[in-house]
């Protein structure tokens, strides 16, 4: 006779599974299926997220998990079955909330608006996406309304990337970051002599820079039997299993940062699915925890390590050889100069380290501003730009590469954002523990040895999957809760002391 | 209020939804799913098979039926909702047979054996998948003991994919074949000059190859923005709506044939499925009818047309432009005369149009041996290689070019095979009477053009997806019952009067 437990694991597995297939379908959506699957596309994948919605919400799901529950009373509370039930039972309170029809509907809506947008972002045509995003926003405002917040419409979203986090918090460490980022920009733009970025955008032959990149995440841990790298319009990592990580970049033969960092960036994401606890596979712990955690692992190897000057001794001699044309007659310091310019720029993704945080700031504001009534959609793009001016004194000269730029709003994704500044904020955090538990890291990184740190990340952070909320394991992790100090500590050394 | 049918609809459009996922999951294990994501793709395609196959035969479902039959009295009995009721009970009556955990567990053992079938067979080691060929064969026979049969255990697999046949029907139809097949190869092996296919063993450069096959799809009608080719180690084709066909080859640089003539086959199954009707879109009718009905629609592109010498009248002067290093020396007759070869051959999927079907009558018939009990899956090879040296002559010089050559019985496929030799028999049946009333077809051909052909069989066949069963769609198209004589007819014309 199955205990509760295993009923109700056996359940969730079924769950998982569903939507561990949605995730194939939009991994598919987004590498390979032709523009004519759209519209089947959205039905199939509103099928799947209704049918894992209503079996994971359903009045059976329910019981099993009070019964298990009851019966948990003697597991460690640090048991993987102990944090398999708060989780569950974290998740089930919110989604019992949405209806399978919101659920269904947003999927629908959400599938067919991702080409919409591309082709709308393509022809910078705000105009042709206005309509859908109206229809998104509404969505959205009444999945959140159906959720229900103590404070703001904004914490019922937000919640969904990164549980247990308030706007209320997040306005405290964004204001601090504002208030300490833009006179730190001010001394670095200053101090910053005239940097030669050009060397970037000579020729990189496409099929190079792929070996180039592979052979670098291959060193880095990333597991190619068990993961792959495909293109895609906008980059992203996704997964089936543990086993089964999907990466994705886009290539550009003119500007070498745009598939080799975002390689690195998706590295990072893919390395934290891939060394979570086998344990936990097949079953609802078996993700990343949260975006934040997820995004401070991305960012930790893109930038922490992979725009440092001891990566670049290591891979610099490597990357010449690969591209003897457009490196040739640089030197490594021209090269790590070029590759962390500081400079306003109108894409948050190809920003720098410094200003990529008011692109967020930018969006986060926008968010809230649409959800509360505040801004309309129609007048939204006058307020980016007016946003964009006041942060980074720039102007879009088009919706392309102002406010169609991003693909979140059409996926339903508001209240994802922040997870971005988040993450930056404790890539410096967990990378200065990683260092004060095993200082021979960046000795190692040198060496282009990088074992020790991504033991150290799989130790402390990958292996645990969702077993515990964000702000635990921070607390876990690093002995303290979410602090921006490494971070400014860090880009005061990298950008202004020139010490790192 | 919405009517039973309306209810019926919504039902099985979840179910279709479910199985077109899967499909897509199906296609991304056999294109690019990396050797790690075997385990997990188990798991994720045996709950969706199992989800779907619950949700199909439940009470509900079969509630509704019944009074979407009931409502029915007064539907045209050739309308796409009397048709859809006909198929739709049929397919409840076998599937509510089948224990929903027989379907998940053949569908997780099968997808885990696909990888094991593919390593064994690399490796040309049979010892290494026989225990998954037993486990297999065990699984196969539940399911036939389950949904019964009135003759033999082989009629209640064979149904599966060849609605309305038995095996008593296969058996008079190959018997009759035999019968006149074997003498006729014998007459054709006497008269044919030696012919050197030498040619088709040049040099023929890969991507070029892909270009010119690609370019001869579209020009035959197959349309790359709602479909797409891949490669694959095995060749295949499948589909998530009309609107997404995914079709797949492989390529050997040493013979043209194997993706060329590969490619013109998987079109011809992906022209059937891109030509539905869009009013069965979503829904249950919305596939090909039967395996047959799909063989004789890749056969006919692939033999017919792709191995005729009007085509090539047209094409071979652009093979040569595109192949000059291989072609250029080399004469359209030389070329047609190589691609048609006659000789009896160990590998199933490159035998020649004659000695094809021999391969099938000895798959059908160790089947049906398998199934009985009359032959143990220790015996099997040897039983393999007495009927290679009976029917063709031949001796397998190992299993990878013997008994593990084909995938079909890693993926429990038993009953399958029948279905190649019969969609051979029905190209010709068709093409016959698509000539008879278009009689320009030919010259088309000759010209380049293949609008007049694609009309007809989208007209007579493609469009009415699984409105009918083959047996009536076979009747409707032609006016008779399935017959071998236009095969018998196609085949002595061509490799023994020279006269087409």
């Amino acid at each position: 006779m199955d205990t509760a437990l295993q009923s109700l694991k056996r359940r969730t597995a079924d769950v998982h599974n569903l939507n561990m297939a949605n995730a194939v379908l939009g991994w598919d959506h987004q590498t390979y299926m032709p523009a004519g699957g759209a519209a089947a596309r959205a039905e199939q994948t509103a099928t799947l997220e209704r049918l894992s919605h209503e079996m994971f919400t359903s009045a059976e799901t329910g019981r099993l998990l009070e019964r298990a529950e009851r019966e948990a009373g003697g597991l460690d509370p640090d048991s993987d079955d102990a944090c398999y039930l708060k989780r569950v039972r974290r998740d089930f309170d919110r989604a019992v909330r949405l209806p399978a029809q919101l659920v269904e509907e947003l999927a629908r809506v959400t599938s067919l608006a991702h080409d919409q947008w591309a082709q709308a972002r393509q022809a910078s045509d705000y105009a042709a996406f206005s309509p859908c995003l109206v229809r998104i926003l509404d969505l959205v405002r009444r999945k959140a309304q159906a959720i229900g917040y103590a404070d703001r419409i904004y914490d019922a979203l937000l919640d969904e990337f990164e549980p247990g986090m308030t706007s209320r918090q997040v306005d405290g460490l964004f204001g601090q970051l504002k208030a300490q980022l833009v006179p730190l920009a001010q001394r670095i733009f200053q101090n910053a002599p005239c940097v030669d970025a050009s060397v970037l955008r000579r020729e990189y032959d496409q099929t190079i820079q792929k070996q180039f990149a592979e052979s670098v995440l291959k060193q880095c841990g990333f597991d190619f039997t068990r993961g792959r790298q495909d293109r895609a319009v906008h980059p992203f990592c996704t997964h089936f299993s543990r086993n089964d990580v999907r990466i994705t970049t886009r290539y550009d033969k003119r500007y070498f940062p745009e598939a080799f960092f975002g390689s690195m960036h998706e590295m990072g994401h893919g390395l934290y699915e891939q060394n979570l606890d086998p344990s936990l596979e097949g079953n609802l712990l078996a993700s990343g925890t949260s975006l934040a955690i997820h995004e401070s692992q991305s960012r930790l190897w893109e930038n922490i390590v992979g725009r440092s000057r001891g990566f670049w001794k290591y891979w610099f001699p490597k990357a010449r050889a690969a591209f003897p044309g457009a490196l040739g007659d640089v030197d490594v310091e021209t090269f790590y100069r070029a590759i962390n310019r500081v400079e306003p720029s109108l894409i948050r993704v190809e920003a720098d380290e410094v200003t990529y945080n008011l692109h967020i700031i930018l969006r986060y504001e926008m968010e809230q501003d649409l959800l509360e009534g505040r801004l309309s959609v129609a007048e939204a793009p006058e307020a980016w730009n007016a946003k964009m001016q006041q942060y980074l004194g720039l102007k879009p000269p088009d919706a392309r590469r102002g406010i169609l730029q991003d693909v979140h709003w059409s996926g339903g994704a508001m209240g994802y954002f922040p997870t971005y500044t988040l993450g930056n904020i404790l890539a410096s955090q967990f990378f200065a523990k990683a260092i004060a538990d095993v200082p021979s890291i960046p000795a190692d990184i040198e060496a282009g040895r990088f074992e020790a740190l991504l033991n150290w990340l799989v130790r402390n952070i990958h292996r645990h999957g969702r077993k515990y909320l964000p702000a635990d394991l921070v607390r876990r992790v690093t002995g303290t809760d979410l602090t921006i100090q490494p971070y400014l500590d860090y880009l005061q050394a990298k950008f202004l002391d020139d010490s790192i």
